[in-house]
């Protein structure tokens, strides 16, 4: 294991322990429905086998930064994030046409697949469609299963409750923006960017370190070096009361808990560089680490930061090529790596590069001198360097 | 208002302000992501403003027959399942591309027209069904945002966790059924009743109750004539801890708890009544009353019970007539008469109109010696006279 990815492995391998048991045991409640369902319990187990887990792993330092105990329980409510996550990821794949995820079908093109094989009636793309939204409206439900069935005591979940309320309007929110700048043709960096912070910074970081803390009891005042009094007892079950719905602020580095205005300073500059990395790897990735075909974003017309970025920096020539090929469904190797050739060519990779730089010290530099554990503030300096120097 | 209404208005009216309350809280959160969400809020406001309230009625009830107090906190839980239904109601139009919705555009129509309207980029259906994807997956969240916040005692919430848990992956279940049963050309009525049970039945009727019986901390005994001991412990927050995990019994009258039971034997037949009436309103409706035009259900080709009876008893003329324009898009008046007049000559409306009557007759007759209040026991049987007699 590289000493970058230690926060995140810590935590991956219990996580991957976690939904599988969860997994398991509904797959019982399917299966009592009728043997038919059983191809469903095997597309979420094959589905759920994969992910980076970051989400749980940012909720995970989250609590033990407020001091929170290592346990089960928490690990249970953190990868409740990543049913979350895999039920938009089908919904994702179906709105952008997506035809792989996780070097596997995609959820629509695995039932549309099973239609068309067995000859069966009616169109087998609505047949994929269908089952893809029932599958991820499924997995959305099962989020607030997991989180409520983690173990944790009810303080501590009803704590946490109004953050995972939230992260989940926000990122639906941050979804609608996309469709939407997509659709009015909306070409420039700012808007990308607003997608970017209410998308993924919010959602992959801020909240899920947010929702960590108001588990561990974080959010009433700052937390001693071991956690203080809170975290632990919010793990006993007679931590404050909480629920009133307060929440860490919400971009700002406002609000009552110093802890998460913290980790607003860290998340959201983090996010940002999460996503870059992503819009690189989006265009410039290699297949057999990303797990999409080569160029994919490119393919699908993704409006991303990095391609703003290139379009507002690019020639009259390397924009016709960006033209050309941007949403072309048929974009083969020649073209992608022409438009490659194009986008590097304006100096936007270059720019995200250093963006990606300045974000992950940003994020680094807001740890230092806030009140959490010294185990967790190591652990997320490792976390944002292994979110944003992947290849995959 | 008439006798077989006032069980349900009595509720209806409440729960309508509940929903207005918590939507115009949420409405709040998506603009704060920017004025670009306002239409959204619309149309979830509007989506909401209509509505038989149904489910929240049985929950209500429910609760009601375990003894439960009248009390704002349970009106809130029980609407939360309106904005489930909600969400389900946006996919399942997507997925049957219906038109129409209580009597305005389909959700997907609505935003797929203010994309054409305003000659945006790419394509208005694919920005149609994006949304209608993520405002559906938007209310599925918010069923429990809004049922954790409704004031209910933790001690509560944790006894109705797992039957909402229940609930929501039969409903999956039996729409996935539904699905694989209309690609795999299942017209059986044994396989159309599956169907029914899992995807109505449980749904609307049954599960709903025991949610409410769950919530009063019904499942520990018989309640007494005024609820004994566990309602009114639950609402003051001390009542039994619960949380075990344990379901009533699921299509049978086992489990531990003889109200569950008896909610069982109520909810399942009266659930077929209801989806029986729905079979026929889809065929025969007026258009005025169902908020649907008319043979809609013909025209989308839905498998539904009242036409695997019509395929079992139907002539070969009969038969062709009933081919010739299931699933038609292009279905007029003269095929709709057409193909009314072939479904009733098979005899199949007297038959579901039998059914109707002896399922709701068995219905009633299971509230009979049932462990539950008078009051609650005269509601339930109104409103199975009300959810099977409706014309709309």
């Amino acid at each position: 294991m590289t000493p970058g990815s230690t926060a995140l492995g810590h935590v991956r391998d219990r996580v991957d322990r976690a939904l599988q048991a969860f997994v398991g045991q509904q797959r019982g409640v399917l299966l009592a429905a009728g043997d038919d369902l059983r191809p469903v319990a095997e597309s979420i187990a094959g589905l759920l086998a994969g992910g980076k887990r970051l989400r749980p792993a940012f909720c995970y330092w989250g609590w033990r930064g407020a001091g929170g105990p290592d346990c089960p329980e928490i690990i249970n409510a953190a990868a409740a994030l990543e049913l979350l996550h895999a039920g938009a990821l089908i919904h994702d794949d179906l709105m952008d046409a997506s035809d792989t995820r996780r070097g596997q079908p995609s959820l629509h093109r695995q039932f549309e697949a099973r239609h068309a094989g067995r000859g069966w009636h009616g169109s087998a793309e609505a047949f994929g469609m269908g089952v893809a939204i029932l599958l991820g409206d499924l997995l959305i439900c099962w989020t607030d299963e997991m989180f409520h069935a983690s173990g944790l005591p009810g303080a501590a979940l009803r704590r946490g409750r109004p953050v995972l309320d939230r992260m989940r309007t926000e990122v639906f929110a941050g979804q609608y923006l996309d469709l939407l700048g997509q659709a009015a043709g909306d070409e420039t960096v700012a808007g990308a960017l607003r997608v970017v912070e209410f998308k993924t910074a919010k959602y992959t970081i801020e909240r899920p370190l947010h929702l960590g803390a108001a588990l561990a009891g974080a959010g009433e005042g700052p937390a001693g070096p071991d956690g203080g009094p809170h975290a632990r007892a919010a793990l006993a079950g007679s931590g404050p009361a909480g629920g009133d719905g307060s929440l860490p602020g919400s971009g700002t580095n406002g609000g009552d808990s110093s802890l998460a205005g913290a980790y607003t300073a860290y998340g959201l500059p983090l996010g940002i560089a999460f996503q870059l990395r992503d819009d690189i790897l989006g265009v410039f990735g290699d297949p057999a680490q990303t797990g999409k075909p080569a160029g994919d974003d490119v393919r699908e017309g993704k409006r991303t930061v990095l391609l703003a970025i290139a379009r507002r920096r690019a020639t009259a020539r390397q924009a016709q090529v960006i033209d050309r090929y941007l949403g072309d469904p048929l974009l083969d190797e020649a073209g992608t790596a022409e438009i490659r050739e194009a986008i590097t060519g304006t100096g936007a990779v270059a720019e995200c590069e250093r963006m990606i730089s300045r974000h992950v010290s940003e994020a680094i530099a807001a740890l230092e001198g806030a009140p959490m554990t010294g185990e967790a503030r190591e652990a997320l300096a490792e976390l944002a360097v292994a979110a944003t120097a992947r290849d995959g």
